[in-house]
C-alpha cells in the first residue's frame, strides 16, 4: 500500500476528519472490515454501528486525496497500517480498546520531518512529566534523555512547556533524533512559542499527529494524543507531575498497553513530584533514577543489567579480615587496652597487637594516654564509627 | 522474675558482658536452655558450643548484682525476658537468627528514662538515616518523626547526628516520647554532642541499649544496634542513606524480621538519596512522603488507609457533563464556530450554543474575530490546555 490514492489510505484520511480520535467504535470497525469499506458503508448511510446519521453527507464532501497532496507540498506524509514505516506496536492500543472500551489505534499519523517514523520508535522511550516544571526535574529529564538518546533510545514526548521540551532539547543536545506527538496538526506550532524546537525536532526526527494537518488542539486532543505518546514507546517516564497531570494520563495509557510505567522521584516537599510519587507508592510504577534503570526496564530480560550504585572505595577495604575485626574492636572515643580490644574482636593477643600497629602505620588508629583508639579525622558515612578518608558530619 | 537478683537475671546480665552484642550462637543457647543454665554450663568449664574457653574464668570474675545495683543508683535498670516490660516483639530476632544465622534477641536491655519499654514501643517506627544528612532530609525526617508522635506512635532511632537526631527532635517537638538505641552503655553519650539530646529523650522516654553501662561503641556494636531499632519496632523508615550507609544495614534488619521497609525519596542528583532509592528500586521498599503513608503500612489492614492526594478544587468541577464537553471541544489558540465545536463534542447545536453562553458567563470561553476560545488568562498543571484559575508556566 504505498499508492498516495490507495483506496484504504484514502479513506483512512476521510474517516480521520470525520470525529475525534480514540473513538474506540470507530479504531474497532477499521480494524474488523478495514477502513474503505467502513467508509463505503457510511457514505452509502447504512448506520452500521450509530454513529451520527449526518456522517455520509461529511463524507461525501470530503477531499482525502486533495489533502495528502496539500499535505506532501508541505512536507507532510500519512503513515497507516500496511506503510513499511507504520510501526506495528501501535496496533496494542486495538487490543487495549477491545479489553477496556478506550482508545484505539490512530486510523494513521500525520509526520513531518527527517525521520522513518518505523525506524525512530523501533527503540523508543516516552519522557513525558509536568508543564509547570521546576529546575530540577527540567534538568532531570533533559539529562535522561539525553542518555537514552546517546544510548540509542529515541526519545517521544509531548512537545509542551517543562519537562517534555526539556526531553526534546536533552535529545537533541545529544545529536540524536526526537520525536514529537502533537494534539494539533502537525503544521501548527503548539504553544507557538515552541515553533523554533518543532523544527529542529523535525530536521533530524519527527513530528507526529493524528489529526489532520489544520487541526486546533483541544483537551479532549490531547487526552487522545497521550495515548499514541504511550502506545508508540516501549515505556514511559514521568519526571514530574502534578496530582492532576496530563502525564499522569500518559502513564495510565501505558499501563493499558502494558508497557513499563517509569516515575523519577523527587523532593516529598515538592508538589510537581507528588504524582510521580503516587504513581511509585499505589500504581506499582517502577523507580528510576537514571537513563539505566530505565534501559534495563524495556529491554529484553538481561541484556541491560543496571550496575548496583557502588559507593567509593573505602580505606577499609583493602584491610585484611583480621585487621579489620580489630579495628571493629577499638573504641570510637576514649581508648582501651590490646587485651580489651582482642576479647572484642575474639582474636589473640598477639594477632590483635600485631594488626594494632599495621593499622597504626596505616593511619587508623593512634595510641592514647588510656590505649588505642581510632584515629578521630574522618566520619563514615552513616550509624558507624569515625574512619579515616571522609569528612565528619556537622552536629 | 521481678527480683533484682533473680538467678535468670543476673546469669543475663553476666553473659552479656561475655561476648559481643548480636552473637546468634548465645542466643540460640540461651532461648533453648535458659540464661542461668548456660551460665553454669560456662562457669563449669563444659565447653557446649566452642565458645572460648577462658570464658569460664571469666564468668567466675563477674559481679553480674553488683552491676544492677551499680546501675540502679544511676537510675538504670535491666529489662529482660520475663518482665512485663519485655517487649515480645524482640523475639523475632531470634526467629530471624535461626533462619539466617544472625543476630537473636538481645539477653536484655540496659534502659534509662521515664517511659515503660512495652508501652513505649507498643506501637513505633523506626526513623533512621544517614549522618551526613542534608536540610530536605533531616526536615522530612522531623516532620514525619512529628506527626507519628502525632498519631501516638514512638519514633525509635538511633540518636546519631543528621536524620537520627531530627527524628528524635521531631517526636519531642510534638511533645511525645521518644526511643534512642545506643551502640554504646546507656549512661554514656555518643555523639558527645548528643548528651542534651539524650537526656532531653530520657526525660519522657528512653534510652535503650543491650551493652552494659560504661561500654564503649565499636563498629560491630553500631551494626548490632542496628537489629535491635529494626526488631523493636514495626516498621523502619529511611530517610536519606548514601550507598555504603548504616541506614541500610538497619533496613536489612527490618525485612529479616519481616517488618515493613520504608524509603522517603529524594532528588536524584542528591547523593544522601541515592541508597533510599536503590532501596526501593531494587529492594521492594514502599516508597512514603508522609507520615499517613508510614501508618497505613505498619497499621493492621485497613485500619489507616492513607488518603490518595487531591489536586486543589478545579473551576472545572463546577461545570456539568455538557458544559466541560463543549468546553473541551473549544479551540486553545485560535477561535472555531459554534457549530465546529458541536461537531468536536457530539453535541446538537442548540446545546452547544446554550453551553457556550454559560461558560463565557463563568469566564471559560471568549468570542473573538475567529469564534469562540479559550480564555487565555491560566494553565492546567500539565498537558492540558488553559483553564482559567490557575498561572500558566513559562517557557
Amino acid at each position: 500500500m504505498s499508492g498516495l490514492h490507495d483506496p484504504e489510505r484514502l479513506a483512512r484520511v476521510a474517516l480521520g476528519r470525520l470525529g475525534e480520535p480514540g473513538d474506540p467504535r470507530l479504531a474497532a470497525l477499521v480494524v474488523d472490515l478495514g477502513a474503505a469499506r467502513v467508509a463505503e458503508h457510511l457514505r452509502s448511510e447504512q448506520d452500521v454501528t450509530g454513529l451520527a446519521t449526518d456522517v455520509a453527507a461529511r463524507l461525501r464532501g470530503l477531499d482525502p486525496a486533495g489533502d495528502l497532496e496539500r499535505a506532501a507540498r508541505e512536507g507532510i506524509r500519512f503513515v497507516c497500517p500496511g506503510d513499511e514505516e507504520w510501526p506495528p506496536r501501535l496496533a496494542d492500543l486495538d487490543h487495549a480498546a477491545q479489553l477496556n472500551g478506550r482508545g484505539g489505534a490512530p486510523l494513521g499519523l500525520w509526520v513531518r520531518g527527517a525521520g522513518r517514523l518505523d525506524a525512530l520508535v523501533d527503540r523508543a522511550v516516552s519522557v513525558v512529566g509536568s508543564r509547570s516544571a521546576t529546575t530540577y526535574g527540567a534538568g532531570v529529564a533533559g539529562e535522561i534523555a539525553a542518555e537514552l538518546t546517546t544510548a540509542g533510545v529515541t526519545v517521544v514526548s509531548g512537545a509542551a512547556y517543562g519537562i517534555d521540551q526539556a526531553a526534546h532539547r536533552g535529545a537533541l543536545a545529544a545529536r540524536g533524533p526526537t520525536v514529537a506527538v502533537l494534539a494539533c496538526g502537525v503544521d501548527r506550532a503548539y504553544p507557538a512559542a515552541h515553533r523554533d524546537l518543532l523544527r529542529y525536532v523535525a530536521d533530524t526526527g519527527l513530528v507526529v499527529s493524528e489529526l489532520p494537518p489544520g487541526s486546533a488542539p483541544t483537551k479532549l486532543r490531547f487526552l487522545a494524543r497521550n495515548r499514541i505518546i504511550a502506545g508508540i514507546s516501549l515505556g514511559t517516564v514521568v519526571v514530574e507531575a502534578a496530582v492532576r497531570s496530563g502525564a499522569l494520563n500518559t502513564a495510565n495509557w501505558a499501563s493499558l498497553v502494558n508497557r513499563p510505567v517509569m516515575g523519577v522521584p523527587g523532593p516529598v516537599t515538592s508538589a510537581p513530584s507528588e504524582g510521580v510519587h503516587e504513581l511509585i507508592r499505589t500504581r506499582d510504577a517502577s523507580l528510576v533514577t537514571r537513563a539505566a534503570d530505565v534501559l534495563e526496564l524495556v529491554s529484553p530480560a538481561g541484556s541491560h543489567t543496571s550496575a548496583p550504585r557502588r559507593a567509593p572505595e573505602h580505606p577499609r577495604d583493602r584491610l585484611s579480615e583480621t585487621e579489620r575485626q580489630v579495628l571493629d574492636g577499638v573504641p570510637v572515643a576514649t581508648g582501651a587496652e590490646s587485651a580489651s580490644i582482642a576479647r572484642t574482636a575474639g582474636l589473640s593477643a598477639r594477632r590483635t597487637a600485631e594488626a594494632l600497629v599495621r593499622l597504626r602505620a596505616a593511619g587508623f588508629v593512634e595510641s592514647s594516654a588510656t590505649g588505642w583508639r581510632l584515629v578521630a579525622e574522618g566520619d563514615t558515612a552513616a550509624a558507624g564509627p569515625r574512619i579515616p578518608g571522609q569528612t565528619r558530619p556537622r552536629p
